[in-house]
């Protein structure tokens, strides 16, 4: 490195990260690397990394990193459903490329203000998710933090080849399909930081008032990893001609989608499945659940795309709905109203 | 989960981290896992995870989280050159296990307070040991953080089955040998922290004073991941009967091996090998070079193990110390001094 170690920040340009969003951030930092390994058939860009064998079975990996103040805050989280949460988090990623997980490493940075019986906690939420979702804790790393709580999941799975579905793959006039319902881990959360402005200051003998809405409590907190839906596309003989991981919201993940696949895209306002206690809830606090839909992330679902011909096929799935279609590159991606106006979806990416 | 969300932790069991350690820690969260998977050959417990497929190349898998303010300092650690170490200390583990890496993924938790200029750096050094070592970039994830810069790195690697060195196969008398030498990387950072506290509210123009220690900045700052031993060990074939990454300091990584191998060891302080550099600023600190040896880590250097008839075969490799032997479990593991004064050795884990 030609690079002298006294050499400071001083004088040099200093772009602010905002300006280039998250998504602009990654690409900006990663265009030039170019794989050179034969097996790696794809890096940086879906939601886990191909690695080719040669007899045709893949292996996936994906790395999630969690933080706390950012993606969890300890004074509503509880430490098992952090560990099942993040357990989930990094089984998605496998699930979206069409895999089965089958290992999962968790490392953990610890402040010295954490009692061993919350960081047991954590495990018996790692434990629990990893019996649901029949996958082995293969190691970590635990080390001391100055900071706060930090939790990196990689998780690894496998799928025959011709099974592996990427981002790309949409084509023109493909359907578009969402797992389950959106909008209600968003709430979820929404209603945890009532909940805890409400009690700040108060007496402990007050207790948040979650009645009538459990529902978006686990959703956020202990979301579920798509893995049957999965099993399911496997027994109907359905492979996706694209899929993500519904992590950021609907909008910044399909606008996804369409960029790695070149396509736009239109999706229906009155098709996107949101559950009652998200639409109750919403209302509560007069907010719209279809925004929440749209931006709020974790949801954890799975955003997929099929030729129009399985429409039927789709259709006869429980728990499927089809939102939209696929549409040309130059069209746009675009929410359509009940009353026909288009709206443009926007990616809300981080803003550190 | 029967767990109630509003249950607090006032009234439990409150167990300080440093009362059961690093590796106390690891065992005691991670003591009820058991592997379900036939492919999960090894989970916790060794450098990396080792995931089987069926025809005999295996998958090695491992996960390292770097803090800020924990294991690294950014007022005197160039971003290019933690991009850099990030990527070896990954590449590492899987060098440990006697793979050759092949992909690594780094997911960044940045604060906003970091310029993307800062980023492009570390990447740059990213970058250059991704080529140095031959390992594709092949994702992760890159999200705001409130506190400080977290790196995490996950390396993924291969080797034939039969290849894989574990940290558990030591035998009686097996000789223990060393690539490099020790306590460089140790003695860097002591330089490091020194020139810091020297210049704190001193003038912008007066500069850290590293002459003749360039070396153990080099070792701290931008340590080699030893790939060439893994291909030296190859061309003589030679598989060591155990191997661990020399991250903690020779005690205690020591300390481990034994420990999985159930076995006891003797290593000579005098064939402990040490660079002069090392020797000669420790005499300037009044520090013992031995102790950074033993205790510093982060020398990155691989400890093995091979039958004693191998002698004459490892004594003609350049590069590599004979430094003692494995003996029976009892007998427990101690330095020899020169004058046969024997220490027992300890390991150094985190005291968060």
């Amino acid at each position: 490195m030609s690079e002298k170690l006294s050499e400071k920040e001083q004088g040099r340009q200093r772009t602010e990260i905002v300006t280039l969003g998250e998504f602009g951030l990654i690409e900006h930092l990663t265009r030039d690397f170019e794989p050179s390994h034969a097996s790696t058939l794809r890096g940086v860009g879906d939601d886990a990394a191909v690695i080719g064998s040669p007899e045709g079975e893949v292996q996936l990996v994906s790395t999630d990193l969690l933080l706390e103040g950012v993606d969890f805050d300890l004074t509503y989280f509880p430490p098992k459903h952090l560990g099942y949460k993040a357990v989930t988090v990094g089984v998605s990623d496998i699930l979206a490329m069409n895999g089965r997980p089958s290992q999962v490493m968790v490392s953990l940075g610890v402040s010295s203000k954490i009692p061993v019986e919350m960081l047991v906690e954590v495990y018996e939420g790692i434990r629990l998710a990893c019996r649901e979702l029949g996958v082995d804790l293969v190691g970590g790393d635990t080390k001391a933090s100055v900071t706060g709580l930090v939790i990196n999941v990689t998780a690894v799975g496998h799928a025959p080849r011709e099974r592996v579905v990427y981002r790309d793959g949409a084509r023109l006039n493909d359907l578009i399909c969402i797992t389950g319902n959106l909008g209600a881990a968003y709430m979820g959360l929404q209603l945890l930081q009532r909940e805890k402005r409400a009690l700040t200051g108060a007496p402990q003998s007050l207790r948040p008032e979650f009645e009538g809405y459990e529902y978006l409590l686990q959703r956020y907190l202990r979301p579920a990893a798509r893995l049957d839906v999965v099993d399911m596309l496997a027994g109907e003989q359905i492979v996706p001609t694209s899929m993500i991981d519904l992590s950021d919201g609907l909008a910044s993940d399909l606008l996804q989608n369409c960029k790695a696949s070149r396509c736009g895209a239109r999706i229906y306002l009155d098709r996107i499945p949101i559950a009652r206690q998200t639409s109750a809830f919403a209302e509560e606090i007069h907010a719209d659940p279809v925004v929440a839909a749209l931006n709020g992330g974790e949801d954890h679902e799975l955003l997929f795309t099929v030729p129009l011909e399985m429409r039927d096929t789709v259709a006869r799935l429980g728990g499927i709905d089809i939102i939209g279609h696929i549409t040309s590159p130059e069209t746009g991606a675009f929410l359509v109203t009940p009353d026909g106006t288009e709206v443009q979806l926007q990616a809300q990416g981080f803003t550190a």
